[in-house]
């Protein structure tokens, strides 16, 4: 049986918890090695462990992965979550690109000024409403299936989720004008691995705090 | 014979140039379409072409495709620019993905302050030295071949060529360290599409300009 999938990453969600969320949705278990101190990251460095100096790193399969969209790739490829031509595929990439573009505001926020803080919620909102909800509500729509693309889960539904998800914790009422939206969110957290993750006790890791926002400064700042 | 794919983007280089550049590696010919005003924007916006409401988007096999890396992907995929197998894939995918956090830098340049734009420079340079070109050095010396994956031609040798290439133009001696690169870059910009592509009169676009600048402002500021 292969090692278990080992995650490199401050102990938060930042650009890995795409990676939980894909690996926890493909029913993987895995393990997390939490970077804490500066001095971690240096021996990682040292080591010649990151590929370009920069976490996240996933070892899988015997291999070091690095760049978040890779890890994602390949673990969507493993495991079957990148539809089933090139066509199906290129959908879920542009979704996926679209969705992580809305991602990276959030990600980033915490690390704003308190006073851009408030600001930058009223911007991602309208984003989220204006630039990529609507595209998303109309695929469901036309579709006619809970899932984005094709009648199986791709990793454009579990971006999507997390996203959504993610955004809801901000502003509960984001989805108010999208239907197929409230009703995708239901279903695919229904899946029994994702709800499983959305459970507590998971690896899922909870809304950026303070110390997470000093632990990342205190790692990555030189 | 299907339709040439047409690229709709500014007359510049802008997220753009990367695909132009595989399209032209991949021995593909391609109309162009320059958005020149906020209206032509807004009337492909309108007419719904543009999932995201963003350019680059290009018409390709009867799909407009949007989001710079899906574009490159489906491309690559086409043209067998994507390894022979889902680890050479992988490389393909991670040597890209850091390839153009270092593009990006170079993309951004020209709408800095111009009192940035100095210091910019200096951190591009470091950025290529100490992180990116001691790992594709080390690849090209280690590997034996003149392809940073494979024995074949792949999506990562277009965009670190391109990149190389655009860092040169700002700092002439950039490969100075990199003997490896050096031949490499020689050895690539010989395949004969690309070195069509790199002669006057092709579709590559020129450095950024003052009107360039000017144009991208006047189409997307608010």
């Amino acid at each position: 049986m292969a090692a278990k999938p080992k995650l490199h990453y401050p102990n938060g969600r930042g650009r890995m918890e795409s990676v939980r969320w894909v690996l926890a949705a493909a029913g993987v278990e895995f393990d997390e090695d939490f970077l804490e101190t500066k001095e971690q990251l240096q021996k990682l460095q040292d080591g010649n462990h990151l590929l370009f100096q920069q976490v996240p790193m996933v070892e899988i399969d015997g291999m070091k992965l690095v760049q978040t969209r890779s890890i994602l790739h390949y673990i969507a490829d493993k495991h079957h979550l990148f539809g089933k031509d090139l066509k199906e595929r290129t959908l879920i990439d542009m979704y996926v690109e679209g969705t992580l573009d809305l991602l990276e505001l959030i990600i980033m926020h915490p690390f704003l000024k308190p006073d851009d803080q408030q600001k930058e919620v009223v911007n991602m909102a309208q984003k989220a409403i204006i630039r990529y909800f609507p595209v998303f509500e109309k695929v469901l729509r036309d579709h006619g299936q809970r899932f984005l693309v094709g009648n199986q889960l791709s990793l454009a539904d579990v971006i999507l989720l997390q996203t959504i998800l993610a955004l809801e914790e901000k502003i509960p009422n984001i989805l108010s004008a999208f239907p197929h939206l409230q009703e995708f969110t239901v279903k695919i957290s229904n899946i029994p691995t994702i709800k499983k993750f959305l459970e507590p006790g998971s690896k899922k890791k909870p809304p950026p705090d303070d110390i997470y926002v000093r632990t990342v400064y205190n790692i990555f700042m030189p």
